[in-house]
């Protein structure tokens, strides 16, 4: 595995991904409308950080509502999400997604519980 | 500029990196005590997840006494960390460190404040 992005809970993704694009020379990779969201990818060369600015009431809305703007989750890449997932429930890590499911950019993901994993989201893509 | 690492504050460094590095395949690759912390890095591959242990007083442990273990702020690496922290001043982005400073892993290091930067405290690295 492989680290593939942070999620960034935002009030306003363009204007952020614009901030890093031209504080740190990075390009914007990918912008959808995916799950409630609109999201942009903006690339750091070996991954990428993901703006999720919410359109519809839903988690990052809640989010931003408990804990303002910032890091929601991390996540790492991996060839075999099935396989990642089994070594999961081996180690007893409590999952969010019991089966892979569709992400953002035409990805399948699956996110662990923070209880079981430092207190971080995290969340397995593969592309 | 590309991504470094994720700082994660935890009570137990040792334990989570043992527990990344078995369930996602990844080698602990620097160990360290730094500025009242013991400081493990999990090699990614393409980065790092940084897990910060504090054994003594001081900002990891207050976090970690407020917000509980979890995501403590995003790295990036730079080239010239001078240049970016000038750029970062003419974007009136607030800064936690004027000067570059001394990190972790004998790396150079600033951090940016949260306030300009969507709420996440990101640390700039020259390796």
């Amino acid at each position: 595995m492989h680290f593939d992005h942070a999620g960034i809970a935002t009030d306003d993704a363009e204007a952020l991904a614009e901030l890093y694009a031209d504080l740190f020379g990075l390009e914007i990779a990918h912008e959808e409308e995916f799950d409630g969201m609109r999201v942009v990818f903006v690339d750091c060369g070996n991954g990428y950080f993901e703006l999720l600015e919410p359109i519809e009431e839903g988690t990052i809305s809640r989010y931003l509502e408990d804990q303002g703007p910032g890091i929601h989750h991390l996540a790492l890449a991996t060839d075999d999400l099935g396989a990642a997932l089994e070594r999961a429930r081996e180690h007893d890590v409590a999952l969010v997604d019991e089966e892979p499911r569709a992400g953002a950019w035409g990805h399948t993901v699956a996110f662990l519980h923070p209880r079981d994993t430092g207190g971080i989201l995290l969340e397995l893509v593969e592309h």
